[in-house]
């Protein structure tokens, strides 16, 4: 179950994730010891502005054929000290977004189930939702890592929807997905609607970091404090690429000048070393509007980055 | 309530379609005499495949000012002889396909109750249904004359939604909005799923005329047969711009290669110089997937040209 | 082993040629039955312009899904009749012409030592010699239907090389595998080096058809000819989409202005029913220099219309 | 006279900047109380590279719509507390330089004799000279805060006309517009053509800040000096995008590597905040040359960072 | 002075026309017998909407170098018959009119005086006048082939310049350099600004072929009757690349649907065989809006036509 | 044999490297006095992902048209005080990697034997080895900085090639062209195949430095320690534009995300001021995947601010 070599990769055509094994979520007891399960979610169903993410778990796959194994930072062969797997994508009715978010939850917690860490390519960000009511029904409240430009709290005034794209930390907030104090939003830098709309978020004891923030206090500073606050607390991470500066991810929906470096976003991942990662999402990745991959490139190192996250614990 | 100049719009930075002026299509009574109505539809909640469409409206309006009024061919001063305006954006909560049924129905048949022929810019092909429903209940039974590579016949079997964008047809087809023998399908050309997929449009009495038997027969003859089977009958037309070949529409969600070709995409809608027609739209044209705008000028004149058969008939 | 819905599809992720069952093509006895096996060829080392045609295979493969079984136009269900799968790619060292050469022609006779017809998606042109070695090898002399802006009869002067990509035709000539009188070249349009250019495809006999007389005699008329001189010959079609002009296939390295359309092209090869072929390639698709993946589905177009006429012999 | 909400804005397809309100700036003194007019000056008529500036008031209203009023730096809400309109574009005879000039400072004198301050949308930079001239005219000389990757006080020997994009700077420093000593340029890099390029800015006391010294220093710190050399005094503040790196605006005619962040460049404005903005421009965007509305996005919280400042001092 | 082989052409990076020799137009006498010299004219000051068209000449010159010297429709060897250079750019202060006219009538003149045919790669339609003044005044009034979508007739009116790319025809009509009834417009079909707009064309005898009528009649046809009516009269080709199809030619400042086919713009050059062409120019090619180099391509295609057409009279 | 002025540039249309004068390599001795020589290798035949690097030579000639000739930083100018030509390309069988190596170390010897220091312009990086290989054997072992995401120390295995692009270091080190303890790899970060990827740089002395660290440390105080370090060794400096972040390159055919900023790249070189620059190369420039020039612009800069670490020898 190791990864192939590059290549061997030409033989195929198909592009599994990072050139990994492919395997049916639904049987990872037959296939004892898978570690981590990666799943595409193609849906922009929640999309209020530019639609286009459905796409990216094709795109993501294609251009993971580029990522080797061994990780020079942490020094550890993530895909020798992890078993990891393409689950293929989850399915669900295109139109349907309760059905959407029904088959997404399914499929976390059939990979938690299987005792596997899962990782999800969106899609849009409205798929964080059920992964992280499956991750919490797991684990209990969670340590949210929310990468994001914006602070995803909205509610259904203005779109006519509870459940589009900018709503999911609202419901996780309001269902108890979220311990107290553990939602961590950094990157965010995006006007308010008005002054009250950061008022939920921090009602629950939200940690804010902006994107100045970080480049002001270096991501690993920001980092070393969000690593000893969480502890040994159980860690999602979600990971909205609008959060890093439209140069960095041009292929995305809702840019918003002023975000993180592609530096900082990976280095924002590496900084979390050490903590217990359930589960982790990336999100909003959108191929119609990307330039020459560079969006799809640097997605499929954040997950690779939330990969070796798993592989370190498992050292 | 004529068009601006080129000159004058450079002025105002805001971009009605074709520079004309700006009505709000619920007060027509009180503007007597206008006699066409353009709204845009920005939706593409109905897309199976490549969404993008919702942009159309604001794109095909930027381009449109380089349209000038008189019509070559025809020889008609077109904005002259017809009154036309702007009437903004149909308005529903974007997500919801039902809400966006009311509001373009409500929209449509507003115009026509105004006396006004309605022109709509999608959008994907869900927004057609309801605008026929509005021209079918205002006149009767419809002649329809339908553009596209596909049949638009579609049931909910595959994509688990009853109106999605391959749908419109048949829902008009059962619903009773075509007159008999009178849907006009032409430039289809791509596969079907199975060998019943055109059982229910035949069972109708459709019309088919593919993009290669347009190529052969020349589109003055397909048009002056569709022409004189019509007569007097009130025609509506939907112009999917997949009907024409992705090499002149590129910006479109699901390409087939093999269409119409720009020339032959206008003479068609030229061909119907004399006929009633009572409501037409133009479709699927994706922003995000075209280049230089290639797609949202043809759709610009094709609105044009309907706009000029209108005037046609004020002559 | 039918082809998967349009919605299976979504499940997977990777992307097989027209969403067909995979399999090794070194084991087709095991899967007896197999009738068609597609092939891509990543390679674009014979490229004398611009390169890219190694990432064929990966583009043609993902928008191959939106291809559906039922050829309207022939009115059998292609995936339905012909059982078909997705051999992967040819392996090779990718710097190394001989090795290619020797894999593609290994790959292509082993498809036809199980019995099935391969259908090979380039790569560069310089992919068809070995696949005809080996058809030629397994046939006797072919018929060859060669579309094509240039006539690919180039020597090693100019580029220093017995194989680019402009070489095939002439080994093929030299090597005996065409059939006296039987090089069809249709589309040929490029300025010639020299006056000496066409002399060597003269000498075999070759029947040329430029772009412009597909245009003036019509493609139906122009096939029917080939089609009667063919008779029960077998036949291999190499199809260059540079035969096609550079408006519907903009992605390809040697683009020559004036050439077939999107409908000749297809028409073209429906213009081959009821001859034997017994092998057929797509080659000098590179998608980086494809726009909203105009020469993708053209390509993915032009393998089905092939694999319809190996299907209508299944009849 | 508050911005429209996002839904609203659906409602209308066109598209003023902001979804604020349109008014005649010709009519402010009927309209009590604006405070701030948006005007765009689609002219490229004074580019001496790559054109296409004309075309950025265009797109940048189309993309200001995803702007939202509330500041969560400032901490207030810009539009609730400034008065905004767009004022429509400023009208000239495109081709006429001389015109530009005159109607430019005519339209710029009339917002500040209504008491409003004007914010322009070039356009490229030679359309700041008259409304430098209609500021000082109405403030008498100004502190220019001027971004840029170029000195622009070039002179007429090298193109032949002494008003093109490259000199702006030279006929207000000459032309008495500038505060002795408040000039400042920040974000130069570009090579000059010779040593004594910068002496003409020097003798007038410019203040420069390379897009390097900003890095090294902080955009913070720098600007909190700049600030307080200001003090009280009218600021002017023209900001042609060039001045920041081409990464992060690539729709400009004559980039330069090496430039301003996308968050030194926000930063660079907020750090303006209590200064006395009489008036600013965002110039050099290039729409043609964009990719993915980056620049335009960008532009677009350059002047809501603008707009802000003002609304800042209506506190 | 022949035309360098592919292979040498790699030697020199720059890239002179065709592979061809450059050399000081204004030294013809040294070099005795040029026959042809291409001009480059960086110029566009007189584009109305999208410019870009100063750009062209480089790009043009780039994709020329895949341009092979033998004609396999003419069957001669172009440039071995043809003595040709590169003449380099037409130099002028790029912002001022009236400095351009000048100095490509000087230019133009300068070639025609050196006994060689001048052959222009614009820059926009404005470039054409002077260099219609140049050639009639060298023979006399033309017989001018004008391929557009516009009539090119315009007035000063709406754009407030008299010498705008939408004037070129007008001037030469007025000014007495074309032979009555000697002009011939192809591919026109834009609408007109108002039923007026065809009369000045008109009254001086002008002959039509619309788009849609080379279609319908075949442009061969069509050809032989402009060829029989112009016989031994100078004849000047001031090809507008938006006569042809923007899906043909996509880089180009003012497009309009439903243009000519790239085959049918080559058949028409290829159909004045036989005729005097005294000169020629190729305008409207705006790279920045091009794709895949589409159109530059094609307009390197155009020039070889017209190259072609001079060799052949050097039989 | 200065730079010609912006304007003169206008006149020729064949694009040099930064307006220098052509001059035949092989000549220099005729030509006394030539400090540097510029030369393209249209190479990317060693190319394991993306190719199109053949190219670059054109098209950063192209924007390279941009520069001028006096450096704001050090303060000089540097085509004055630098003798600079442009040699044009090297020459080879595109497809013979053997020949390009041949061809490569015989141009660069031959600048070398000139008195002259050769600056290439790839190509990919496979054409280093050849460079290094003269420059060593004209100044014995060297130092060299090379700036790349890759360590470039690969061998055969994966590829069956031992000279690809990801393989000159490996040789460099081998063949004992590298001073030991001399080899700078500045801007690494793409994980390893293995663990022992690195073992072989590591034991020739190699100094790493990643992005990460040069962004932590920042560039200046990092290149003062490398130039200390070197002292008065000759210098050869390689840069890869893929050890820059692909947001300000993404022109280059296998990206890593989380590179250098231009703004690091070019004082990187600059903080070379001072040393022996003896050879430099700017390689892995792929014009197809570029946008609006950003990596063309960025390569040109690069060469420029290698030419002036020369002139500032020159002083």
């Amino acid at each position: 179950m190791s990864q192939q070599t590059a290549f061997e990769y030409l033989k195929h055509g198909q592009t599994p994730f990072f050139r990994l094994p492919s395997a049916d979520p639904g049987r990872l007891a037959d296939d004892g010891g898978v570690a981590a399960v990666i799943l595409g979610v193609p849906h922009d169903g929640g999309t209020t502005y530019q639609p286009g993410a459905r796409f990216a778990p094709f795109h993501v796959r294609r251009v993971s054929a580029l990522v080797q194994s061994f990780h020079p930072c942490h020094r550890i062969d993530v895909f020798g000290r992890l078993r990891a797997v393409d689950g293929g994508n989850v399915v669900f009715p295109p139109f349907d977004r309760q059905s959407m978010r029904e088959a997404v939850e399914g499929a976390v917690a059939g990979v938690l189930a299987g005792g596997a860490v899962p990782f999800l390519v969106g899609g849009d960000h409205s798929i964080s939702l059920p992964a992280l009511r499956a991750a919490a029904a797991a684990h209990g409240p969670l340590a949210v890592v929310h990468v994001d430009a914006h602070l995803d709290t909205s509610g259904p005034e203005v779109w006519g929807d509870a459940f589009h794209h900018g709503t999911p930390i609202r419901h996780a907030l309001n269902e108890g997905l979220v311990a107290a104090g553990h939602l961590y939003q950094i990157g965010i830098r995006a006007q308010w609607a008005n002054k009250d709309e950061g008022g939920l978020a921090l009602s629950f004891g939200a940690q804010w970091v902006t994107a100045d923030q970080v480049g002001e206090r270096g991501v690993g500073p920001v980092m070393a404090e969000v690593r000893e606050r969480i502890g040994e607390r159980p860690v999602y991470v979600t990971f909205d690429v609008d959060g890093i500066d439209p140069a960095y991810a041009p292929g995305t929906g809702t840019p918003v000048p002023g975000g993180l470096t592609a530096r900082e976003a990976l280095g924002l991942l590496r900084g979390l070393a050490g903590t217990r990662v359930v589960g982790m999402d990336v999100v909003e990745v959108s191929p119609p509007l990307d330039h020459a991959d560079l969006t799809c490139h640097l997605a499929a190192h954040l997950v690779y980055e939330g990969l070796a996250l798993a592989a370190l614990r498992r050292g």
